[in-house]
C-alpha cells in the first residue's frame, strides 16, 4: 500500500471512510477485548455439577465441607501435577483464581520475606537504596503487570525472539542488577503473541536462578497448558525437571488453573514450586485463610479424573473455538492480505491473536473501532504501565463472541486498521 | 476448696491423681480446640448441592460461571445485607472466607492506603515515627490477632465490662494515640466470652470514628449473626444504622460468612461498609482477582432465598449443637460446681464456652489434658501474642465432637482443672 500514489490512496480513503460510516450506522455493540470462554464452552463442564449424593469425602477421609487443608486435597494436588508437569508434593491448590496465587506469592516475597523476617525483596531494596524490578517479556499479560504496579515493582521490557523471550538480554539484566527479583513468563501460547518457548530457552531459564540469586523467582504462568488448537501442538520442555537437574527448583514458581478448562469464574487454581517453598508459602497464607474451597476441588477431580478425560474435554473446547480463530484469520487475510498495514499471529493454542499495526497507529485504531461500537483491548495494555513504545500492538480475543458477531467485529477492525494506515501514509 | 485443710486437699489430690492416671490408661484422642461444625451440621446443607440444570444465570443475566463481578452477584449481596443488617449496596461478596476479606481490608488500609497513595496506616506511622496499633477486647479471636501480628500492627488489650468491651478505656486510648487505627469486635456471642454488646456500647461505638480520625476502622466481625442457642436471643443494635445517624459509616467494616451456616470450608463471605469504601476496596482487590466464585454465591442464594429459610435452617443447627453446650455445662457443674476453681460462661449463642481457671493455671491445665490425649485450645490463644497476662483463660469448643467424646473430654478437662488447682492450693 505504501507504493500507491496519493490519488490512489485518496480514493481508497474515501471508500474506507464510507464503509466506516456505514458501520457506524449499524449501531454496533461488539467486544473483542477479553479472553473469556463462550457460553458454549462453559456448557461443556455441566458434569462438574453432578449430584454429590453425600460423597463429600476425599480419599484420605477429609470432609471437604469443613475447615482446613491449606495445601488442597490430595486428588486435586495430583490433578495440578498432571496439568503442569509437576509432582503432587510440589503443588498447592487454591481457590478460583491463579492470579490470586501469583499476587499472594509476590506479596509474600516482596513484603513478608521468602525465608522469614528481613528477607523480603522490599527490605533488600531499601538496604541498597534501590528498587525491586521484574523482567517482562513484551507484549505480555496485563494482569501480571498490574501486580507489579500494585506493589511498586519496577518493570523492564524484554523483547521476544523466535524461541521465546530474548535470553541474552535477560541474562545480561540479572547479572547487572541484583534487585531484579523475577520474570513473568507465559511459556505456552504466550499471551498474546502465541510463542511456545523453545527447549533452548527453557534450558537457559533453568539456569537463571543461579545467576540471579536465591530470592529470584521465575513466575512460570502455564495458563494454556492444555489449550491446543492443532493436532500437533508444539512441545514445551519441562522447566521443573530442568531446574531439578541444575538444583534451581527454589527459583521456580509454576501456576495454572482450570479457568479456561471448566468455569472461568468457578474453577480451581494451582501453584507449584519445590516442597519447601510451597510449605513456606502455605504458612504465609495461613494468616489470611483457614483453607481453600475443597468441595470445588473434589468436584473437579471427579469431573476430570484422568489425563485422558482432560484431553478429551480440551478437544471439545477446541472444536468450539478453533473455527473462531480460523475465521478471524481468514477475514484478516481477505481484508488486509498483502497490504502491509497489519501483521498478525496464527496461534497454535491459547486465547489470543496478536496484531501489530504500522508504528504509532494502535491507539488510533482502537479509538476508531470504539467510535463505531467495537471494543478492542486498549492499545498499550499488553505492555507494562500500558505503554507500548511503538504504539503498534493490538490483542484480539476471538473466543467469547458468537461467530456472526466475531466476523462483524473483525471486519470493522480491519477497516479501521486500513483507514488509519491510509491516513497515515497520506499524511506522510 | 481453698477453705479445706491441707490433709483434705492431700486426700483429694490423691483421688484426682488416680482418676487422671485412669484417663491416661484409656489412650484417649479427643479434641476440644476448634469451633468447627460437626458432620451432622454440614449434612443440613445438602440442598446446597441440588442439581443446577443449566440455571447458571443471576437475575440480571450474569453467567455466574464466567469471569467478573468483583462485588458479587446481586442476590448474594442481598443475602449478605439481610444477614448483617446492611443495604445491598453496602455489601461485597467474597469467596469462602470472611477472614480473607478482613486480611485484605487490613492490607488495603495498612499498606496501600484507604484513599490512595500516601494514605496508608504504615505511611502515617512512619511519618510520625510511631507504630500502627489496634485495640483488642480480650479474651478474643486468635485469628484477628494473627492478622495484626502478620502486618506488624501492635495490639493493645482492652478488658470486657458487662455490656461488652470497656468503652471508657477504648475512648481514652483513641484520644491519646492517633496511630490507633482499628478495633476488633465480635459484637454478637463474642468469641470466646459470649458477650453480645449492649445498646449503649453500640451507640458509643458509632461515635468512635469521630474521635479516632478518618482512617480508623471498627472491624465488626458479626460471625455469629444468626447463631442463637435460645428462643429469646439478646438483641444487638444495628451499628450501621447508628453510624448513619452520626455520619460515621466510613469508619465501619462489617464482616460475616456462611461458614457456620452452610459449609465451613465452602461457603461465601461478606464485607460491608459504606458504598464508597466498598468501591475503593473492590478496586484494591482487582489487582489480585478477576472476581469471586459467583456460582457458589448463586447456590447459596437459591438454597436459602429468604430470611425465613435462613432462620429455619439455623434452628436445625441449634437442635444439633444446643444439647452439646447444655451437656458441657451440666458436666462442669457436676464436677466443679461450688469448688471455686473454674468460672465458665453459659452462652446464648455462638460456638464457644469461655472458662477461667485460678490465676496462673491455664497452661498447666492444657498441658495436663494434652498428656492424657485431650487437646484443648492452647492457653493464651485468646490473647494478642498468645499471652494471657493472668494465664487463666481456656476456650472450649463443644460443637465438633460427637456427644460421647465431648462428655469424656469435658470430664478429663474438669479433672485436670481440679488437679492443677489442688496442687496449687497445697503449694500455697
Amino acid at each position: 500500500m505504501s507504493k500507491q500514489t496519493d490519488s490512489q490512496l485518496a480514493e481508497r480513503e474515501e471508500q474506507l471512510q464510507k464503509r466506516y460510516e456505514a458501520y457506524r450506522a449499524l449501531g454496533l455493540d461488539l467486544d473483542l477485548t477479553r479472553g473469556k470462554p463462550s457460553r458454549e464452552q462453559l456448557d461443556l463442564s455441566a458434569g462438574l455439577d453432578a449430584p454429590i449424593n453425600g460423597a463429600y469425602f476425599a480419599e484420605d477421609g477429609t470432609d471437604v465441607r469443613n475447615y482446613g487443608g491449606l495445601l488442597g486435597i490430595g486428588p486435586a494436588r495430583e490433578f495440578g501435577a498432571r496439568l503442569l508437569g509437576l509432582r503432587a508434593a510440589e503443588v498447592l491448590v487454591g481457590g478460583n483464581s491463579s492470579l490470586t496465587l501469583m499476587y499472594q506469592y509476590v506479596a509474600f516475597a516482596h513484603l513478608h520475606g521468602l525465608s522469614g523476617p528481613g528477607t523480603s525483596w522490599s527490605a533488600e531494596a531499601s538496604a541498597s537504596r534501590g528498587k525491586v524490578k521484574f523482567l517482562c517479556p513484551v507484549p505480555g499479560y496485563d494482569r501480571h503487570f498490574t501486580i507489579c504496579e500494585h506493589f511498586g515493582i519496577e518493570m523492564i521490557n524484554v523483547p521476544f525472539a523466535a524461541g521465546g523471550p530474548d535470553m541474552d538480554a535477560i541474562e545480561a539484566h540479572v547479572v547487572a542488577d541484583p534487585l531484579i527479583k523475577g520474570i513473568w513468563c507465559v511459556p505456552r501460547y504466550s499471551n498474546p503473541t502465541g510463542h511456545t518457548y523453545s527447549e533452548a530457552v527453557v534450558r537457559r531459564m533453568a539456569g537463571l536462578p543461579r545467576i540471579a540469586g536465591e530470592r529470584f523467582r521465575i513466575m512460570w504462568d502455564d495458563a494454556y497448558a492444555v489449550h491446543h488448537l492443532t493436532d500437533d501442538p508444539p512441545p514445551l520442555a519441562n522447566l521443573m525437571d530442568a531446574c531439578r537437574a541444575l538444583e534451581t527448583t527454589q527459583g521456580l514458581v509454576v501456576t495454572g488453573s482450570t479457568s479456561k478448562i471448566t468455569y472461568a469464574g468457578a474453577g480451581i487454581s494451582f501453584l507449584g514450586s519445590d516442597p519447601g517453598n510451597v510449605e513456606r508459602f502455605s504458612r504465609f497464607l495461613s494468616a489470611s485463610t483457614i483453607g481453600p474451597d475443597k468441595l470445588n476441588q473434589l468436584r473437579h477431580t471427579r469431573f476430570l479424573p484422568t489425563a485422558e478425560d482432560l484431553s478429551a474435554h480440551m478437544h471439545r473446547h477446541r472444536e468450539v473455538i478453533e473455527p473462531k480463530f480460523r475465521r478471524t484469520i481468514e477475514i484478516l487475510n481477505e481484508e488486509l492480505g498483502g497490504k502491509d498495514v497489519l501483521e498478525w499471529t496464527e496461534p497454535q493454542g491459547g486465547y489470543f491473536i496478536s496484531s501489530d499495526t504500522l508504528p504509532g497507529l494502535a491507539s488510533r485504531v482502537v479509538a476508531l473501532a470504539a467510535d463505531v461500537g467495537v471494543k478492542l483491548t486498549p492499545a498499550g495494555a499488553t505492555f507494562p504501565y500500558g505503554r507500548d513504545p511503538q504504539d503498534r500492538n493490538i490483542r484480539l480475543a476471538p473466543t467469547f463472541p458468537p461467530m456472526a458477531e466475531l466476523e462483524q467485529a473483525v471486519r470493522v477492525f480491519a477497516c479501521c486498521v486500513e483507514l488509519a494506515s491510509v491516513q497515515k501514509l497520506r499524511a506522510g
